[in-house]
């Protein structure tokens, strides 16, 4: 009985140890993270809040102080200052790597020792009157040199003389009815427009179009003014001498018009001058509205409808040419702009990815500026500067997002988007393959009374999530979101209840990443600069840390279909063509139905992913970044190789403008323009049938993978 | 002490405990796979053994005669027929899906009613002499019907009467000499041509070019003989009789001639006939060496030189026209040759991959044939379906490859790539950003000694490795391996003591994936077709399962670096014009070095690579896969868009051969042919200038990403 007891305490030793041990082998095991390396959501929480608290007022104040004391136009030796001292505040501020990036691209500056000027001379040839050579300079600031005077980047050199014909804005319909009711014909004139409605570049391309030779803007207070305030320096009008700088370009997304496609490096084959992209052939010349009354006052011909008339004091007659009375004066343009291959700088910085370095999350915004850039582009460079030092800020303390973050200061912006366009050409590769989204860093501030918001589609769950999580910079609105802030100034009324969310047109850096590469893209303005900051900042805190990306196919489904709605809408102004060339918008509404169920059924998957399998994860997230990516047409638009987005992309005619189902929408465009019809109404079912395609194309890559 | 000596006991219990427990959680917490989903590396290799002792060539055989009994052009039912079986076969094999799918492309047929024939004319235009109508039928294929005769689909209609003039093989240089030495100009006249040394449609284009209005193609016996071999049926050299039929269109891998660039579906928009791709406007018509002779016995004109002289007993004067004595005859094509939409099939099969179905591998090849297909293509196709049971049957055995597996049966080849390449179209997106490589399956017999690989540099490696595991099928090499055999045969001479692998060209289904996408891309062949069996089903294995992308950038570095200087070693012929226009290749080869130092940075990085971490894996694995797309230039070669790749795509003057740097090679071509050699020259190095862009951009792909 001894021994047996013996053996039986021993089995229990022997079982109570094997228990014991299992019992820390099971815990052992489960207490093992399967993934390690899973990114801890509600740390990343914490820091966003920390990473948008950081950002001070105080500070973008003075960024924005410290980079518009002196002109800094792009090309010129200031510039360059500005951007080694990025560089070097970037690296304090403690972000991985910060390099210097330039690219030698073509720029155009006027002649120092021959000004540009546009003069009325008599029969003899003498210049009775000549248009100011600069700007009245503002108090205080006499002592600064280096100040640019007005003019047309990139005019043609010239000395044209001839009459004038007066052509409203100088739009596409503008020219249109000028000659076909009006029956005036501009070959061998000198056309004079009013700036504004559409981009410069557009005026300057119609005018050649119709013949002109030579074209002249100006700013009128009708498009300039604003009610009961006081021109500058007593109240932020446009004062009468103040002129519009800016390019004429026609570029259509080609970057540096001697290198288009590729980056202007060292050893980048340039094009000649003459087969350069976009650059015009004829002189141009912006002036102000005090020395415009003098070329309008005595010009003679029709009087124009209402709507052609500004707010001058003089009858805005069409001409060609001045009244009988002065009918021996001419208008001559003195114009001696050079173009130049300029050696630019973009300054770019890094966060390296913890997670997945190879995935890019881009804040870009440009630091050329045609004077000081007190606004454009300085406000905007402020707050990507803010942004920086907070993000760094967060290194310090452990942080490291999941995704890279890119900075950028780009340079050139001003003369073509060049600076960004070339990187985007020098990195287009990589980009391509990695690139999450890219936030632009404009102006921050603008003449809005609330937050205004462009971006993609896929952005808007995003955008309005963020800002429900940023306060109201409104004075008396504590505690208020600035979502509901926007929301109650902005409403999205036809569409939805939600704050207003406009598409992006062009005119800024965004460009090249969004309609020649397909990388999702935003942009946020705002009088208050704190809160631009914070919804920039917060964009790419989230985009780059989350572990799901934050984007919605959805919402890009809902787009989608209210813009092939508009569209067919556009088209039915024509219901009898229509029918005769059998024309119909079915099979793009089919194939936004389709993508539409594929959205639907890729988000409902969403919900069930395993969070933890890192593959699976990123799986579904590279078809979120993927999908900008899908409505990509590498054949271009039509006649724009570079425009390549099939969903957004400016109107031919008019830059600035965002216009959806581009391709189509030109077409139709050009229905009133055309010689033949049935040639014209072709090419609409071509454009709607290639926007069926790359709809379901789309479609495809939110199914599941296999 | 009593107590005391119990709570020692007691306190020794519990860390006797807790050491135990502790032990557990110890060796749970270790026992516990960090990553358990990760591939077992000799689980792989075991299958792939398995895998390929599977493949039969009873089997292959089987296959063959099965897909080989009835005539299955393009657009017949026939060819339905077998596309319905093969899915039928796909689906019992076990594939996870296999799918039809249809596209409605323009094809072209004989009339009927109105059979194509040349005949020469006498001065009453009585027909004094006829091309056969159809091939001698063999011995037991009397009862077959629905054998397409001999003809050039998409000809152009037409009956042109004239002169005969001959032009060697057709190519470029031939025509240069007929004008430039011999001094005959083409106009108005009839040329005939030999088959060879460049593909069908280029012959045509340039007879085109130098004005011809029809052109007829035959079979010489100096280019379709073998020394000693009999004519068949009694050898295997061709008969008199025999014609070769073949597409003779120019669309640079447009695809569908309607449709380029979008896949031919029901809502796709169609191009006039007129405005199709590539499609000839001259009547072109193949015949054979019997019919030739009559046409060329009797013709006058110059005596060429040898080089153009062919194996017939007859003088091969130039012409134009007949001798003298014949001078009132002349020679009439009378084509009927219709072209019209037609339904074509693809056959898509899937294996879902298991841990990244999002990663495509793809076996394709055509299934349609001008008549029965017996080597092109079925011999190539009759070895996917062993590959796909193979597959199949490992598939019920448990195994499941990392990566998803698609097969393809693709229809419409003979006609230019149809099929595949509206495919290609179809899916371009999901492909550009998910597929890691393209095998491709055409005729699998060739009369080639030994084993013949074409393939993109960054699978040399992948090719020797596999080739190393497979025994070599010759008889009496027991024990070697296919390696060995193989190079004892073919070696790589000049450039490494390896097997020789030759550049892909076009004339397969590989182009659109190739050349136009960037995916990395093979073929093999060989005429032991178990042996080609286990090279192609090797290389798919291999591709889906392998944790880390069997690819090499160290092998695309050197060939890189082969293809520089050669191409600089061919415009050294013209060393003057070289300095005088400043051509250089310094640019070309810096970029290479650039290239160099990348690639084998990278695959340093490789070894030190945490296998245990998905995500890093995929990093790496994703840098391997865009590789090959790193080449691809969006804007194509010049007027070549739906050619672009930057390093590998065939000549504007032979779709067969495959040239590196194709735009400089082109570029270099026309400077014999230039009325502007500054301007040529300039075209020169914009190529170099492009050529190093996209040298350095794939470097920068292989680079850390962050």
């Amino acid at each position: 009985m001894r021994k047996e007891s013996r053996l039986i305490q021993w089995i229990w030793r022997i079982i109570l140890v094997t228990a014991l041990f299992f019992m820390g082998f099971i815990v052992g095991w489960f207490a093992k993270p399967t993934h390690p390396r899973t990114t801890n959501n509600s740390a990343s929480t914490k820091y966003l809040t920390e990473f948008l608290e950081e950002i001070q007022p105080d500070k973008i104040r003075e960024h924005l102080r410290k980079f518009t004391r002196l002109p800094h136009l792009a090309g010129t030796e200031q510039n360059l200052k500005y951007a080694e001292q990025i560089q070097r505040e970037w690296k304090d501020f403690g972000l991985d790597s910060v390099e210097m990036v330039p690219y030698d691209v073509l720029l155009s500056y006027p002649n120092k020792s021959q000004p540009n000027y546009i003069s009325i001379v008599d029969q003899l040839g003498s210049e009775i009157f000549n248009t100011s050579l600069a700007e009245p300079v503002p108090e205080g600031y006499e002592d600064v040199s280096d100040i640019v005077p007005p003019y047309s980047a990139f005019s043609a050199k010239g000395q044209p003389e001839g009459d004038l014909v007066y052509v409203n804005y100088g739009r596409t319909e503008d020219f249109f009815q000028l000659q076909r009711e009006m029956g005036i014909n501009v070959t061998g004139k000198i056309v004079i427009v009013r700036y504004g409605r559409i981009f410069r570049g557009n005026k300057v391309k119609n005018a050649m179009l119709a013949g002109a030779k030579g074209i002249i803007m100006f700013s009128d207070p009708a498009d300039y003014w604003a009610a009961g305030v006081q021109p500058y320096p007593d109240g932020w009008n446009l004062p009468g001498g103040g002129a519009q700088r800016g390019n004429v370009l026609n570029l259509n997304g080609a970057g540096d018009p001697l290198t288009p496609g590729y980056p202007a490096k060292e050893y980048t084959y340039r094009f000649s001058l003459e087969e350069g992209v976009g650059l015009p052939k004829i002189p141009v010349h912006p002036i102000g509205f005090h020395d415009a009354i003098h070329l309008l006052k005595n010009m003679g011909g029709q009087i124009p409808p209402n709507n052609w008339k500004g707010g001058l004091n003089v009858s805005y007659r069409i001409g060609p040419g001045f009244t009988d009375e002065f009918k021996n004066q001419k208008v001559r343009m003195n114009i001696h702009t050079n173009n130049q291959v300029t050696r630019i700088y973009n300054v770019i910085g890094t966060i390296r990815g913890a997670l997945e370095p190879d995935r890019y999350v881009i804040l870009g915004g440009h630091r050329d500026a045609w004077v000081f850039g007190g606004i454009d582009p300085m406000s905007g460079a402020a707050v990507v500067h803010e942004t920086v030092r907070s993000a760094g800020k967060l290194l310090s303390k452990g942080w490291r997002p999941r995704r890279t973050m890119i900075f950028a200061s780009w340079d050139a912006e001003e003369f073509g988007l060049l600076g960004s366009t070339e990187w985007a050409e020098d990195n287009a590769k990589v980009l391509q393959e990695r690139a999450v989204a890219y936030i632009n860093a404009d102006s921050a501030i603008e003449g809005m009374y609330t937050l205004r918001v462009d971006c993609t589609p896929s952005l808007h769950t995003l955008v309005y999530d963020l800002t429900k999580q940023i306060a109201s910079p409104e004075e008396g609105e504590e505690g208020v979101s600035l979502y509901e802030s926007w929301h109650k100034r902005d409403n999205w009324t036809n569409d939805r209840d939600a704050p207003r969310i406009s598409k992006l047109g062009s005119g800024s850096d965004f460009e090249a990443y969004f309609i020649r590469l397909g990388i999702a893209a935003g942009r946020a303005r705002y009088t208050k600069n704190k809160a631009v900051a914070r919804v920039r900042g917060g964009l790419i805190f989230l985009l780059a840390d989350s572990q799901l990306l934050p984007l919605s196919a959805n919402e890009y489904a809902g787009s989608l279909r209210k813009y092939a709605q508009s569209i067919a809408q556009l088209a039915q102004r024509h219901p009898e063509e229509l029918e005769t060339f059998e024309v119909s918008f079915d099979f793009l509404f089919s194939a936004v139905e389709n993508f539409t169920v594929a959205a639907r059924g890729f988000h409902e998957r969403l919900k069930t992913l395993n969070t933890a399998d890192p593959l699976e994860v990123r799986v579904m997230n590279d078809q979120l970044m993927y999908l900008e990516r899908a409505f990509i047409d590498p054949l271009g638009l039509p006649g724009r190789p570079f425009y390549r987005h099939v969903i957004f992309a400016p109107s031919s005619h008019n830059k600035y403008a965002g216009e959806s189902f581009p391709g189509i929408y030109d077409a139709l465009f050009d229905i009133e323009n055309s010689a033949d019809p049935e040639r014209a109404w072709m090419e609409v079912k071509r454009q709607i049938s290639i926007a069926a395609f790359t709809v379901h194309a789309a479609a495809m890559t939110l199914t599941p993978p296999a």
